[in-house]
């Protein structure tokens, strides 16, 4: 099927996700691997739109809603850029894919999960990560991180939300964690950046030589 | 359950659709009957949004990212204005519901339509109307008519497609309707105005006495 090889990155606020994938890519272009980065929301034209709905609108919306807009963004992220790039062979890096919306949307937003794996089954068209680096950390930890990188007042619609919420994402991400060993490698984000990158590496590594 | 009744409009292009919810509504106002107008896409402060993205993005999306974003509108749409409206006991008029995006998306785009019909079931949280008009038009003379109302270059994104995509949409609508002889009303929409105007005013005091 495909020749590429799909990698994503999850985790909550403040888990050092945006600093382990620069990380990574920096290993990939040292490599001179042939690759791609992404992100959701985001990540095709009409997806950069629905990004600018979800995360700055001033009016709140039902997790549902939320949901839908993600599947709209990913359904057109998968066939325009993910799907093209895995059929070049290419290795493709998504900062968030649909596990976040299984995490926020589905357990922290009180959604069906069973009803939104089969609708995220539609979406994707069946494109699942061959690789997926949870980036595990307590609430305190990752808003504590945020709390010193940069205003907080510039936190988006979805950071926002109360502890509760978080704590129902970290829980979220585990369980889907557990449900699917094999895809899923859990990291613990509360060591240096220095030995999550490295562990990150190793375990890409011998992964994307099978 | 709900008190009151939901009542729908669907068709083609140029089938004469906003000028009967006129009269309609015109005629609820005259019996001082309790009701609001709504739509779709819009009718809230997200549907109004993904209404801009739709209807006038200049890029072309799939069939599949449609239905999402109509999905995103609906599932805030219908909760936050219809099913309201039904528990207060109002006539609920909107100018086209699910059953736009079946036959365009599902049938005219080619999607699977009964997945279409579950993940609906879901957004919508299986509020159905109770009554349907669909006005049924052939192409030459729905296309024949917009082109004396306006500019033809004024049409929108989805208006703009061909007459095999446009077609599709007039035969999957009439299956909608075959399957649901209850719900639907198919209406000739080639009659005269007033011709047309009684006849949906006839049904409607039929059923809304029921």
């Amino acid at each position: 099927m495909n020749k590429g090889f799909l990698v994503t990155f999850e985790g909550g606020e403040g888990c050092g996700k945006s600093t382990q994938i620069k990380l990574f890519i920096k290993f990939l272009e040292e490599q001179k691997l042939n690759f791609i980065l992404s992100r959701e929301p985001g990540g095709c034209v009409l997806g950069e739109k629905i990004r600018a709905i979800l995360l700055h609108s001033k009016e709140d919306m039902s997790a549902l809603s939320e949901f839908f807009l993600f599947c709209a963004n990913r359904a057109e992220h998968v066939k325009e850029v993910i799907k093209p790039a895995l059929e070049e062979g290419k290795i493709v890096v998504i900062d968030r894919y649909y596990d976040s919306s299984l995490a926020y949307q589905g357990y922290a937003g009180n959604l069906d999960i069973k009803k939104l794996k089969n609708i995220t089954a539609f979406a994707t068209d069946n494109v699942v990560p061959d690789l997926t680096f949870l980036l595990d950390i307590s609430y305190e930890e990752g808003f504590g991180r945020k709390a010193k990188d940069e205003n907080l007042k510039n936190l988006d619609r979805i950071e926002q939300r109360d502890r509760a919420y978080h704590e129902k994402v970290r829980q979220g991400y585990l369980k889907l964690a557990k449900e699917e060993p094999n895809r899923f490698v859990v990291i613990d984000a509360s060591k240096s950046l220095e030995e999550i990158h490295e562990e990150i590496i190793k375990i890409f590594l011998k992964r994307i030589k099978k």
